[in-house]
């Protein structure tokens, strides 16, 4: 099985993608000079001597097993970590957020849990949520939509390009975060048969339903500390984010370990092609750093003392912009 | 029928903003006295020597009108518009937006439609697209949910606060704008039998697909001029939204004209109590200014100038933050 079979077309989705950007490009070239970064990662605008930016994301379908659950407050913290985890990979801070949920039903204890969520990410980045917008619609929306908006400031210069020589260190994700859930549910609900089961020893309901971590603080810090030269949060698109940080000139050679069960479990019953899933899901590892050999120790010691596990993936190489992955435990090498 | 007859429940979704009010608040003195205006209309923090604010409105069922007669331009139109009138009413200029579109299918050419409306409406408030998100969510969207972000700053000291003796200024609307469909959309398909009709004359997909005037340039212009007192975009709850700049000690009075025929159409058809029409619905009055009687003449110049119809509706006066209606069209007084 693959994404698309779950709805999810990524060159649709991708073309979508080009048809904003022409129209973006074209805009910000008639109002002049006060957008850098246009077509890159994140876009940003030059005002008040800063560079601010804004970013957008939502929880995804993982917000209908969520509240299956009952632990909706996962999804007001997910949609917090994932936009901050982001905007920290290019040297960003959280100024404020916003947020905006759309429900099929006016669910006051639903709609609590994910705020309190919300604050409690928002306590570790330390920003506020400045607004948000509620819309009850119900035939538009089944369940519940989660987004978040952010305010971001860039205070320290970070190109985030990995460099030749490069070690590549991962941290651990907790399981799935929030990526890939069109194709998780898919494979429960058809392949495995439902939610409420232990398979191969795993509670589905736990391994689902796990707040994505929060790398904002780790990131900024490793920054801070000029630890690292590249940061990618691996979200959609899997580890073919990682790709973002080597232009075209640099090649990632990684050896990555074999991922927590979970990942297995999908696999196996899903029949998901290994390069498939390392361009779905993050397969164990949230976030992927770049550093030079004399700041590994110092960077290892860092991620260990924000309570992660850090883990060498492998180095950065001449090349041509490549991922090649030497995935041992299935006896495949493979290129993203 | 109300409002509530076609699933909104301005009770419980008023419960809802009290619950993200309240941990919003706990947050914001924990972060310290950054934020300003929390709990009024337009919360917004202090940094770099600015006050910033974010908003955050989508435009709802419309959509799904827009989209059956290819007129989803429209729909990114009045996303910004809506955002831009309500931040314009608070002083806040608008810098930068960013938006979230979702989508049952990655329908790439409705999709075009939208961001091209988008781009129309920031090409006249002069603002940038930052960023944007697009989610492709079978199962969780039926049709599209288009929500924009908009990131404002206040350049100029405005209280927005109606003074007795005020004259109340309305600005015509073009029709329904972006409000009150739930209960537009019941009324056609229970009542009316459909949207491919005309009806006493009107054609509905004409009337029901109309933009959102964009009253953002004549609201800053009109503040900047000091040529009102306050300002109130008509939307969410119709003209309930007036009694936010009169305070607890001011009342207005006030004699609408007719309204346009859709609005007839709907109250007759989907037999719709008089008050539940102006709790709801613009009523053809898009925009509210209060203003002193020395600046009446120059304000309704700038009105015109700015191509739109001005309408005097009233004045203020000594009172209890009541809304004083006579709907002599209705042969009916009532208090809102």
């Amino acid at each position: 099985m693959r994404y698309k079979d779950a709805g999810v077309d990524l060159q649709k989705h991708n073309n979508i993608h080009e048809i904003a950007k022409m129209h973006v490009f074209k805009l910000s070239n008639e109002l002049g000079s006060i957008i850098g970064g246009v077509g890159g990662y994140s876009p940003y605008m030059r005002i008040f001597g800063r560079e601010l930016t804004l970013h957008v994301d939502g929880v995804g379908t993982k917000v209908q097993i969520l509240s299956k659950f009952k632990k909706l407050d996962v999804a007001g913290w997910d949609c917090i970590a994932m936009n901050a985890n982001d905007m920290a990979c290019e040297g960003f801070r959280t100024l404020a957020f916003s947020d905006y949920i759309a429900m099929d039903s006016a669910d006051e204890e639903g709609f609590e849990e994910i705020i309190k969520g919300m604050i409690d990410a928002l306590r570790k980045v330390k920003a506020p949520l400045l607004s948000g917008e509620t819309a009850i619609m119900p035939g538009i929306v089944s369940g519940k939509d989660v987004v978040c908006f952010a305010l971001g400031s860039r205070e320290i210069e970070f190109k985030n390009k990995a460099k030749e020589g490069d070690v590549v260190v991962g941290v651990e994700s907790n399981g799935l975060h929030s990526n890939g859930y069109s194709l998780v549910r898919k494979v429960v609900e058809e392949k495995i048969g439902g939610y409420d089961r232990e398979i191969e020893g795993l509670d589905l309901k736990v391994e689902l339903t796990k707040p994505t971590f929060l790398y904002y603080n780790l990131i900024i810090e490793s920054i801070k500390k000029d630890l690292i030269n590249s940061a990618a949060h691996v979200t959609g698109g899997g580890w073919k984010k990682l790709k973002r940080v080597l232009g075209e000139v640099l090649d990632m050679n990684l050896s990555p370990p074999p991922p927590p069960q979970i990942f297995e479990v999908l696999l196996k019953y899903g029949e998901i092609p290994i390069e498939e899933a390392y361009s779905v899901f993050n397969m164990g590892v949230g976030l992927v750093f770049t550093t030079e050999k004399e700041s590994l120790e110092e960077l290892i010691e860092l991620i260990e003392r924000h309570s992660f596990r850090p883990v060498i993936l492998g180095e950065v190489s001449k090349g041509s912009g490549l991922l090649k992955i030497e995935a041992n435990k299935y006896g495949k090498n493979f290129v993203l």
